[in-house]
């Protein structure tokens, strides 16, 4: 079944690298299908008929649709949240504000090489309602309170008076308008990811001079990380 | 056929009052649904279901599901679209930052009001794919060059730095934490919306003196507006 409401910006179906892993190619080919006709109305059947094998070999990879899904959307947040712990170690205490700009830089980053923008999913109610996404969930709230945590010790009048509980929910949405633009087909540069970043910090009222030092810290640090092996 | 998947802060599927108009029981009856389900999950016959009406009665009100779910969508950004050019009128050029602060704050309210928290699917990969929410679409755009609009006149400086062209879509998603708070279970109280609008300011470079202000002249002006026909 081919697919006809693909858009400008949207992702297109192309023929899998014959050459990945299989894993690889279903989780390629369902990423497509989901962000394109949705996960309700994706199947199996087509998932496998995109990769080319029958649906038995899938389930001989997944177990179900919701399986892939999940790790999928994985992929759009435990790149991040495995450099939360070294950022804060390298960055916080001495300067919360670089350890927030280095996290949000590379959310960022994680968000716009996650596989076909499958971030836009994360807040999709097939996603929300179902228990079968609880450990995403879990992650994904790992990160709301890895922001908060950061961006009240960076600013902690501010924090305190956008609801402790609130302010890590609000950068992680700001955050976010990367799959939104993505989606629309803008290209996330380094300035683009750059601005976000710095409206992050804006946000937790921090003023623009300690920002531009921040952003150069942030560099800094994030070159001594370990390369995350999701990225490239 | 019953909900099964409903979960603690989810929507529920309550019994419709019979007497709302039928256009609206439809409309309530699809939102839970779509918002439990998944828009491609649901069917017209189980819309007709939960009102108690035949599939026929329904296509008398609407031509198409997607026709329901446009409408739907369209009250979650409509009555704030609705609100931008009087509290541009009212506040803007002479105190851009207070316009800021009411456009965030009738968002919030709105989103925070709108059936069954149906902004959650603004982003769904159905919505944001389909010929069919072009319109709806087309008002989101015009809500997130508002943001933008307003946003630039109000920190011109710090615009630029944010990029014109994206600083409008940031502020949209950050208010739009509000579906992914009320998703969650989490009540949208006056401090909330207050928080979320302070944050939008903020992120604007907006020194807190300023926001203090900004939020005091905000309540007068939302006070001199004509109440919005869709907020109760």
């Amino acid at each position: 079944m081919s697919i006809r409401r693909t858009r400008p910006g949207r992702p297109r179906l192309v023929p899998p690298t014959t050459t990945s892993p299989p894993r690889e190619q279903i989780l390629h080919a369902a990423a497509q299908l989901f962000v394109t006709k949705g996960f309700a109305g994706t199947s199996t059947r087509e998932i496998a008929d995109a990769v080319g094998i029958r649906q038995a070999s899938l389930y001989y990879h997944f177990t179900s649709k919701d399986e892939i899904l999940a790790e999928l959307l994985e992929r759009s947040v435990r790149p991040t949240v495995d450099q939360v712990e070294r950022i804060e170690q390298l960055a916080a205490p001495e300067s919360p504000e670089t350890a927030l700009y280095a996290l949000a830089l590379v959310d960022v980053r994680t968000l716009a090489e996650a596989p076909d923008n499958i971030g836009l999913l994360a807040t999709h109610p097939d996603v929300t309602s179902s228990e079968a996404f609880d450990a995403f969930r879990g992650i994904r709230a790992e990160l709301a309170d890895a922001y908060g945590r950061i961006a009240r010790t960076a600013a902690p009048g501010v924090a305190t008076a956008a609801e402790p509980g609130h302010l890590g929910d609000m950068l992680m949405h700001l955050v976010e308008v990367t799959t939104s633009l993505r989606g629309s087909g803008v290209p996330i540069h380094d300035a683009t990811a750059a601005a976000i970043a710095s409206t992050c910090l804006r946000a937790c009222g921090i003023p623009e001079s300690r920002i531009a030092s921040a952003a150069a810290s942030a560099a800094t640090l994030l070159d001594d990380l370990p390369k995350n092996p999701g990225h490239h």
